[in-house]
């Protein structure tokens, strides 16, 4: 994967997608961006990253469909996992024989899902510890943050996982290699799962003595962001039972995570300002949560390792209730 | 897996799960339903199988919960595939060391979704060309086949699958044991999709013409019964279309399909009555459609293997519209 010559599709252009694409895109990639809802915008203006380190505008390849970017080197997805179901038909044109896919979605089932699709193809997941909200088309307001948690998808990491981190790293953007991705990604869930499910539980009005008791229920207060979460003692609690649960979990299913993990991901939220996560957004715009990839995958392989969830498990009945 | 001591769970107690847990449970295994809304109904009254090969009732161990069961020597998934977010919690209390799983669940992922939550089991895949439905709880109507189609997820077929088919055959159901369960699910398939699809695209009060211009849609007539689809040019024509796009996809996929395969299908189905399939069931009854095995799978992975399938890709754009 030589830089230079590098011809680079983003796939799915929120806030991640545009992030990562437009800082590949200001160092001279050849960056395309696949849009739908913000072809337009993009088209005339580009795209607009106001960030904590300085902003920028940049000026990416946009194209309304895959067949007009043809294959690239490298294919970065940053979709909605509920939108999987449209892989096979955004990506095929942009594959050819030697493409690497690196998903940057959220949660459990990504890599699973690119691979069964191109068996041929080598899959590379990439964990996003960043703060993004895109604020209207074609404007990503970059909050903090922004280090990728790298690694190779069924492997260990190899020459082209080292080449791809180095790509990513040439942009300033700072990039870990993951000897395992499994791993990497439920250390992530640890923080998700409370962070992005409770925060929209909040928005039911239930208090977290409520949670784990629920019938029906309806949206009726604002989602909870991170400070909401952990300035209130039975919510700070709730966190704290949901990130164990978690980590009881990965730690199961042979992923050694540390046992003071969620308690240094509090400390370190903490001194975050407020912050609403992905889903939390998700639910206020109204859109499809992401159930399968950030809860009930996660539930399922805890409940088939045999770890006791409960928590987990009221969460994931709440969130399916609230969801659209 | 003897015979006479395998114990046996059935996960998902509708028409298809209580059709051959009926028949495994009238050979006097030691068999045990899963069950919740028909679990006060079984408990007292049984399973009543009204079958064209004559009516049988039957007395399985109705169970709520599966810490109830416990470990099983086999758990035969029958569940909706739109439920197996629940398969982790449905089934860690039922597998032991070597219990083995065979999901009978429509269309593409299953295996899959059961091999990743447990990966030490030996996971198997029967397809069921069986006519079922269930009238009421407790109560299923046996119109016409039976015959599984049986294969090894991940491999060649090898003794314990030989020994699942024969436990199946010593009920009177006729096994074939397929060496290429996945090839076997596109052959399956190729009647799924034109059947179970276009059955609920005539409830949107489309005629066959306009499927694939679709705008926003909503059900204003019946579906449409295997009868009607080939009596009438327009629909034949798209069930003809709709089978030579899936064997396309198969063939592409590897397997490599019959092209025969469709007329021998539409001329088999046209000597039966008239069939509701199990989607043209689920969307009256209001449950959700299986649109991600039976269709959006298929046609990702159809789309990946560089296939075109305009009908295919308009007639899941038409059932997502039409889903619940």
């Amino acid at each position: 994967m030589e830089a230079n010559k590098t011809k680079i599709a983003i796939v799915g252009c929120g806030a991640v997608g545009s992030y990562y694409g437009g800082k590949l895109c200001q160092t001279g990639r050849d960056v395309h961006f696949l849009l739908r809802s913000d072809y337009e915008v993009v088209r005339e203006n580009g795209v607009q990253i106001q960030s904590l380190n300085g902003d920028f505008h940049v000026r990416p390849v946009a194209a309304q469909s895959p067949g007009e970017i043809g294959p690239c080197d490298l294919v970065i997805v940053a979709l909605k996992s509920t939108a999987n179901h449209c892989l096979g038909e955004m990506l095929t044109p942009l594959v050819g024989k030697h493409t690497a896919l690196l998903t940057l979605q959220n949660g459990l089932g990504n890599e699973a899902a690119l691979a069964e699709l191109f068996p041929a193809q080598p899959v590379f997941g990439g964990m996003c510890f960043v703060c993004l909200n895109r604020t209207e088309p074609g404007v990503i307001h970059h909050i903090a943050h922004g280090k990728i948690v790298l690694g190779r998808h069924g492997g260990s990491p190899d020459e082209l996982t080292a080449a791809i981190a180095e790509l990513i790293r040439s942009t300033g953007i700072p990039v870990d290699v993951s000897p395992d991705l499994e791993k990497a990604h439920w250390e992530k869930l640890v923080w998700n799962i409370p962070f992005n499910g409770l925060g929209v539980a909040g928005a039911a009005g239930l208090d977290a003595t409520l949670v784990g008791q629920l019938g029906p229920c309806q949206p009726i207060g604002p989602c909870l962001a991170t400070d909401a979460l952990l300035d209130n003692g039975p919510w700070e609690q709730l966190v704290t039972e949901l990130m164990d649960e978690v980590i009881a979990s990965g730690c199961a299913l042979g992923h050694d995570l540390s046992p003071g993990l969620g308690e240094h991901q509090r400390n370190r939220t903490r001194v975050m300002k407020a912050y609403l996560s992905s889903t939390l957004i998700d639910f206020e715009r109204g859109l499809p949560l992401e159930l399968d990839a950030l809860f009930r995958l996660p539930l399922g392989r805890a409940q088939a390792a045999g770890v006791e969830t409960p928590r987990l498990a009221a969460l994931c009945d709440l969130l399916a209730e609230l969801d659209n």
